[in-house]
């Protein structure tokens, strides 16, 4: 990385607490004096926003290879304007969702397969990893229960099955199997003070380092 | 390719004719009994009239690989959704614009290479050749003078330098020199109904065949 900040990532089925864990961290870092940008995809550019709303929320078919493309259009917008220049400026950027999502919701979960999505993710990006990436672990079923509770609109990817979510989260932990250096695995069940708390664990290294 | 119908292509720059020659193209088929489909890139589907919104009209910056991305996600979705499926039942697909045109206008005309643009399209076609290109072949002052008695709205692309067209006229040439049965050139300052009757000429020989 040809860069002087940090960037952060949280992953994770929808409903496991990646918002709330982005908010204290990013809390605490400011406690701190950093510099933080808080960060999402897909999203986080005024184009991203509208490539948003086609991806969630277009009601007729679009297509896997469609589909794969908007989200590395949004990514590639997003880090080329927003996370590279808060990156070079030395800030910690904390996103909501990365290429791993990519890999776990597309690749695995749809036709196309892992290795196609990462290349275009990876040249989507311009070949940008995060340094830590946090898995918020939670099995299907525990989501679901929490997103009934809190939610009344459901969008295209939360509609999906359960198996499908299923899916997505043995892809997780399989990438974070890949590259322990990178992931930070936390069980989402745990207490949200609790989950602050390893999360600070973490970060406080990589800022010490 | 694994269908029944005939692909044809126009490339060319903005002013070149290539409206006007597909409409008459379009017709002369339609009488002969043959069953069309005009299309368009970028846009041709709904998610695509949304991204050519995007790529043409939004007034801040788009990165160059998400502009590649967004063209190369409007192709995915045509392709997909459109013009396979009008292929598999042996219409014959008259389209304006296709990857001729991402190579020539993303690919020597901005930062990104043409191998590069090249290989994201034949992913997001699943590697989907014309039959025929048909190439209106315009120096780009005389489609400068063209559009400016034509048009009062001026788009992204076309408010871009001559240079920039002269880069773009030389890409498309450059294309057509290395694959000549699959090109057709012809010089845009040619009368619209020769121009005409040389194309219905090659596209006769190609029902035929």
């Amino acid at each position: 990385m040809a860069s002087r900040g940090l960037f952060i990532t949280f992953e994770g089925g929808d409903g496991s607490g990646k918002t709330t864990q982005a908010e204290l961290l990013d809390a605490w870092l400011r406690e701190r004096g950093e510099t933080t940008l808080r960060s999402r995809e897909p999203g986080g550019t005024e184009v991203g926003e509208q490539l948003r709303e086609i991806v969630l929320h277009h009601r007729g078919e679009i297509s896997s290879r469609a589909e794969a493309l908007l989200y590395a259009a949004d990514r590639a917008q997003h880090i080329d304007t927003k996370i590279r220049p808060a990156l070079e400026r030395g800030e910690i950027v904390l996103q909501d969702r990365y290429i791993d999502s990519s890999l776990a919701y597309q690749g695995a979960g749809r036709a196309l397969g892992v290795d196609e999505v990462r290349a275009l993710s990876v040249w989507a990006s311009g070949d940008l990893w995060p340094n830590l990436t946090i898995l918020l672990d939670l099995d299907p079923d525990s989501a679901r229960e929490r997103l009934d509770s809190a939610r009344t609109r459901f969008d295209r990817l939360e509609a999906e099955k359960s198996a499908f979510h299923g899916r997505v989260r043995t892809v997780f932990l399989e990438l974070a199997a890949a590259e322990p250096e990178r992931f930070l695995v936390l069980d989402a069940t745990l207490s949200i003070e609790d989950l602050a708390t390893r999360i600070r664990e973490r970060v406080s290294a990589l800022l010490a380092a």
